[in-house]
């Protein structure tokens, strides 16, 4: 008996759901899940597997012997066997390939050879084909002997002989057809793929836009490689949109589970960062130091400098924000910066203006008209700047095929605050000095 | 004929998949887009407009007549149908009902009425239902015959006399089993479902955590409703990752495109907070303000201060974006605060040491080993602090039942800034006046 963190007694049912299974599992100790585990039929341990988040698959897969694992990867669902197979050890996966059958060696082989975060990444081989020349009610008869390996018959896809697709059917269309009606009359003969090395994420924005199932994968010539499937669509754009939101807070990479990663990959993810972002922050301080005449002068504009150089980037944060996200979701390509530098130019203007009046009061109460007018002004041109580097930064880094992302709140934040020390100590050294 | 920006004619296709005739719909002026839809029969016309973005949708309808606009609603699919219709003015609403069907008066009644953002504002009623004590063959020929209307009918949901859901049957499972089995045989009796007022948010993690293709909504007597699927799911975590990404930026909620969404509206999404972070950011002022005379007597010390209150502003921006993406992916729950709290105790306590040990050298060329002192023990507890806070802030929100996302990188870098202003004074004071 397992017990978990508040010491209940974790009970399993391959009744149960895989995933909720698997949830529970993953509250204990990789040794003791693999007990529980152990007591399920091979094919729900594999299902259950497949809904194990990676660390713990790995762990877990540690308290296994070799003729378990080969049982369970047997088991797995093709696309499911090639990520795990993945994340073996060169002497673990070694070990496994000559148990595997021969079908099982060449899934793995070309599941795993195609690069990260691609189509061909995230495709699975489980899928149906047709010929164009059958009839509805041979392909049903196909379909009905094939269809427990599929992961999803409810489209399949016509093939040429040489794997060339030609046409995609839904398996509505068969069973509502006359059975001697052609696949070729049935099929939709323009459907929708995606290239093997296309990005994960233009291609769940391609089943989302076509709300499709799943979506073909193949190569130069049209020759069907596999399939990517909605939910591992689902999958990879909440992992993009992760990896997009930690970078917004100037944050690495973390693949795990922020409850179970370690110490040491958070201060890793964080660190390098930081550090470059301190020499960011140094130019503030040259500024400062340019214009330390002009402040021991007037002690009371440093009062405000909090205040400017924030407002600056705060402004610049929320524009990088938006740009950074309408980038992502297709919204905005990087020919629009034109159009949308006008914008932001009006609206930071009116933001600026805005804050500029609601400051100018504190600046007369607390330094008089002259600090007043300084203050205004300065706040007015930092917004207005501060917004337009912001804005343009996810931009410039799209263009020099950077992910639009690395222009994260604390580096806009970093270049505002520069640009606003010399803005608003200039402006000071003018008004206060002449 | 119908140009676009770059001048270039658009000619629309009936062939053509309506999410791509609503794409190049979108990029022309609404009165001309909708001289193009009408040429096309009125079902394309009523999908074409169910891929349209809201905003375009609204002012499109404007260019029907009564019985144009009618004839499209009729065609659409009933959860489309309720959207539009939601978003029709009033006199809009009263001059359409009549001209309805009865069903279709009473779908867009029941869809209508349930809040914003649940699973009842997402759902269908396009799906199709069978009783346990039909055989494989007759539930066959009863989808065969509903199907066309049908938004999915590869998961069909079995239903008592009165509604109750009682369980789920594969298509898949339907066509491979003898014809004369019983449904209740063939189905799973314990669904996975959602009540009708759950988030949809929690909605579309369903979908995603058992990879399944729509979810039954019920209500609390466990009454089917209506279904989502997995492509309104799909939308709805977008649109929720979309108003996390903007809040962390400090910005209000857009929910139009960028590249239409008004000055005016941008103007308000953003101003709010910006004013609001003023306030904060004054704090900063006071602190400065009261460590006046310190600064006068050590102005070597305002060069570090950009780059020590950034440094704080950084880091807690860094473990807010962590916990914020945490919480609204469920990988951490409120009650994890205590855990995390002392994770992000160590990591940021190295993280504060790294830091300080890269400023140490700056601050002994700078200002002496005094100042260096300051700076380097300084840096190790702001950091910390500014970590602390970061972290803490979207537990706190969460605990009063705010959205996490609130702690936006401004407003965790504006109480940062003001903490880190008086933990770097206070330390000088004490060590360059004794």
């Amino acid at each position: 008996m397992a017990f978990d963190e508040a010491g209940m007694a974790i009970t399993i049912d391959a009744e149960d759901h895989p995933a909720d299974i698997a949830h529970a599992l993953s509250e204990i100790d990789p040794g003791e899940a693999w007990k529980l585990l152990c007591a399920l039929p091979v094919e729900v341990q594999a299902e259950v597997f497949g809904y194990i988040e990676p660390e713990l698959q790995e762990e877990t897969i540690e308290h296994m012997t070799r003729p378990q694992l080969t049982a369970l990867i047997t088991e797995m669902k093709a696309d499911d066997r090639a990520d795990v197979f993945n994340r073996l050890s060169e002497e673990q996966q070694e070990m496994l390939l000559p148990a595997l059958a021969h079908v099982e060696r060449e899934n793995i082989r070309k599941l795993s050879s195609y690069e990260e975060a691609t189509a061909g990444a995230i495709m699975t081989s489980d899928y149906a084909t047709l010929r164009a020349d059958m009839t509805a009610k041979d392909a049903i008869a196909q379909l009905r002997r094939e269809a427990p390996d599929k992961e999803t018959i409810y489209r399949t896809y016509v093939l040429k002989d040489d794997r060339e697709l030609i046409g995609t059917v839904r398996l509505t269309d068969l069973i509502l057809a006359p059975p001697s009606r052609k696949v070729a009359d049935l099929m939709d003969d323009d459907p929708v793929y995606a290239f093997v090395d296309d990005d994960q994420e233009s291609v769940a924005r391609t089943i989302a836009k076509y709300d499709i199932l799943a979506v073909p994968v193949v190569d130069a010539q049209h020759h069907l490689l596999g399939i990517v499937t909605h939910d591992d669509a689902m999958d990879a754009l909440e992992e993009e949109a992760t990896e997009d939101f930690l970078r917004l807070g100037a944050h690495g990479e973390i693949t795990e589970s922020v409850r179970t990663a370690g110490i040491i990959t958070l201060y890793r993810a964080r660190i390098v960062w930081l550090v470059l972002l301190v020499f960011g922050n140094l130019l503030s301080g040259f500024g400062i130091a340019y214009f330390e005449d002009t402040i021991a002068a007037h002690i009371a504009l440093i009062f405000f400098l909090p205040l400017l150089i924030a407002s600056g980037g705060n402004a610049g944060s929320q524009a990088a924000t938006l740009m950074v996200r309408a980038l992502a979701t297709g919204d905005v390509r990087s020919r629009d910066w034109g159009r949308m530098l006008g914008r932001e130019f009006l609206v930071a203007g009116a933001l600026g203006i805005t804050m500029a009046l609601a400051v100018s009061g504190i600046g007369v109460f607390r330094g008089g008209p002259d600090i007043a007018l300084v203050v205004a002004s300065s706040m007015i041109i930092i917004v207005l700047v501060g917004s337009l580097i912001g804005m343009s930064l996810p931009f410039i880094l799209s263009r020099f095929n950077m992910d639009p992302a690395t222009a994260s709140a604390p580096l806009v934040t970093s270049i505002a605050d520069a640009t606003g020390v010399v803005i608003y100590f200039s402006i000071a050294s003018v008004v206060l000095f002449t």
